[in-house]
């Protein structure tokens, strides 16, 4: 397909900014057609997609189900753990055994970073990764993206704050890659044992001062606080880091008038942001949910028709 | 829609009689054509419905899909506890969730009280009730009127006798509501301990004599003993529950010679029942299944078209 | 159906010859109707297929998904552990419930031999035996029996060699008796521990010697060491199984120039098979994966439309 040449999308750090925009571009086409239509496209009609999350996640395995739906293609999830899909089978073989039952594209989520691009590399089908380890969350930042283009018209010379939990957070990472290449400053924000100095090195500018990271930024995207990632805990308790780094109606006014609030979702209200700045006119929380069948459905149609 | 104003379904005690008899109406027609041409409706084609169930169930799961997918909606399961679903999120932002990715309808089984009701309020899709805690669980009491009116022509005067466990029972209260809404005369029977005298506060006979509740019943409706739900022992053993309170082929001799049995299902052959009597002609309980489809099949096209 | 007259599919046991070729012939024909059309056939438009997996199983529950969508079948897949699902309900009363849905066809997988032919006979619908214990699993052996017809053109007089867990293979029964009515002479081969000297009653030649196994055979049809069906140790340790009776390329001097490898998968690699003999050209194992969706569409149309 003109201006689009990738079978599989594995990160943002391999895209270059014509791409990450040709895709932006589809998915606002597909958002409109659906506005007008309903979700009666034909588009990848006859198609079968494998949704394999090999790691629990409920919001972006359905996200893509209803993606793919959208566009009448079938779509199949195996959401199981790797352990009891596999019986000691190699993820490879596993990926092999998808390709042979006919699939068009598998969508995968996986622990290891690198699964995505390995399986990439050894099966013939399109691969969609849809979460590898800590590394990359491309259809998220995608979504991100889409959703900052959308409000702010550009991303160039602005400034974007990622708050959180950034150690263990890809999509972080794949924000970080996609943001630059469009031009935006990204900032990298929280305590210092999720924020550590070395990450200047990925090209975000890093704080660990709240003040400092609201200040002139266009829009603050947080992140969860992923219990469920952390080895050894991070911070003294979850009070102290809503204390220090949550964000609240008080920092209203270092905000500027019109910096947006975003975030990936599930939101702990109280913990990270409070309850009036979630649900104020400034937070796209929504937008970003609705967005992301959107880009979805072009990450589909793109990997699966090109 | 002439007939039908409600976006939402979410109890019988809310609905009047002439919501009620629309809706069962509706169930036939759809029963009628389905038994004519197999299940190839257009009805809702395009449209997208998420069965949320965050208290375990596989029967009413399913027949929402069955519905779902006989009307050509794209039907979505999420079937998960509520805490691995929401990683900490509330409810609400739950179902703004589902409501971003598009849903043109939500069907709820929640193990809150009210559940369905706090959603109706405070998101614009509709919401399907399909169970709130001990509250209602109107599609089932709907399909168990359906199948009574369509044997018994009239519920006026009829005299239906719900029999079980009754404290715990969202079927039970839903009936009631929708069998006196019909002008049927409820009774409810069983041990004190699950049919507490109070409860004809709610405008049902209570007793606790198996033969008084079955002299004269037009119907008699079972309820499962649900231990799952019972945190402390309401009655001595099971064993003990069928002796006094089992319906077995003894009682034919009470029950009218025309009298029908129901039950919600999964049955416990020689607790509650004995296998001749579930067997038998008198039997609706497979008829109940059945039904149960083209009221739902009612429920999703009245709730998706109003 | 000219040349099917079976309502349910229950295991090769009963079929006769000319019904197996039959059945695998239609595979054939959707086969490449598939590889030319995508898969976008309508013969199944309308009918509604439960798959009823009492017994862990991601595999063949997923073939038979794409088998229906494939045909465009609406299919609904209940996974749960029997005693989730039915809280106490016997099979027969969970069957009929699934028919009183509306089901045309029921694909079911359950430990107890004999399950399936159980069901076909209470319940109206087809029943597709998708395991039952270690009874038999027929739609795996038709696919194995699929991908040696078309690689040895005929199966009259070769030597097919079934390697392994043959004790509790339900595998390595179907193929037993569908390999035997096509004419092939069968060997079971492993240790005496999984494949007991009895089984010559069954029809199968019976070895204990790797290298008499393997001289003369057509196909090498390898079973996965199942540890989860073994309620005692068969055999020292699975470093000592592979010594004796694991596949390695040492074996290739001992094999046929032509000889086949297949597998039912997940494989072990390193235990029952080596990788380079996984994935020499020899090796079966994707196609036989492949087929399995063609063959299942041919089940599910034969036993629909019969």
């Amino acid at each position: 397909m003109k201006g689009w040449s990738r079978k599989s999308l594995l990160g943002l750090e391999e895209m270059n900014p014509e791409e990450i925009i040709f895709l932006l571009d589809k998915a606002k086409e597909f958002k409109s057609v659906v506005s007008q239509k309903g979700s009666s496209l034909e588009s990848l009609s006859g198609k079968r997609i494998i949704n394999l999350f090999m790691e629990p996640s409920t919001r972006t395995r359905i996200a893509f189900e209803v993606a793919a739906k959208t566009l009448s293609a079938d779509i199949i999830s195996i959401a199981e753990s790797s352990s009891s899909l596999t019986k000691g089978e190699t993820l490879r073989d596993t990926a092999l055994n998808i390709q042979a039952l006919g699939a068009d594209a598998i969508v995968i989520r996986h622990s290891s970073p690198g699964s995505a691009l390995f399986l990439s590399k050894t099966i013939d089908v399109p691969i969609i990764n849809a979460g590898d380890g800590a590394h990359e969350h491309p259809s998220q930042a995608l979504l991100d993206i889409y959703t900052l283009r959308d409000n702010l018209g550009t991303l160039e010379g602005k400034n974007i704050t990622i708050l959180g939990d950034i150690l263990f957070s890809r999509v972080a990472r794949s924000n970080l890659w996609g943001l630059s290449k469009l031009g935006a400053n990204v900032t990298f924000a929280g305590p210092s044992t999720l924020v550590p100095k070395d990450f200047e090195q990925l090209g975000a500018k890093v704080t660990h001062n709240l003040e400092n990271a609201l200040d002139g930024a266009d829009a603050v995207m947080l992140l969860r606080i992923q219990h469920e990632r952390q080895s050894t805990s991070h911070f003294p308790s979850l009070s102290e880091y809503t204390k220090i780094f949550g964000l609240s109606s008080d920092h209203e006014k270092i905000l500027d008038s019109k910096a947006l609030i975003l975030h990936p979702g599930p939101i702990n209200r109280g913990v990270e942001i409070d309850s009036t700045l979630a649900d104020c006119s400034r937070s796209l929380i929504l937008e970003q949910v609705s967005n992301g069948v959107a880009v979805r459905m072009a990450i589909l149609y793109l990997c699966c028709m090109s």
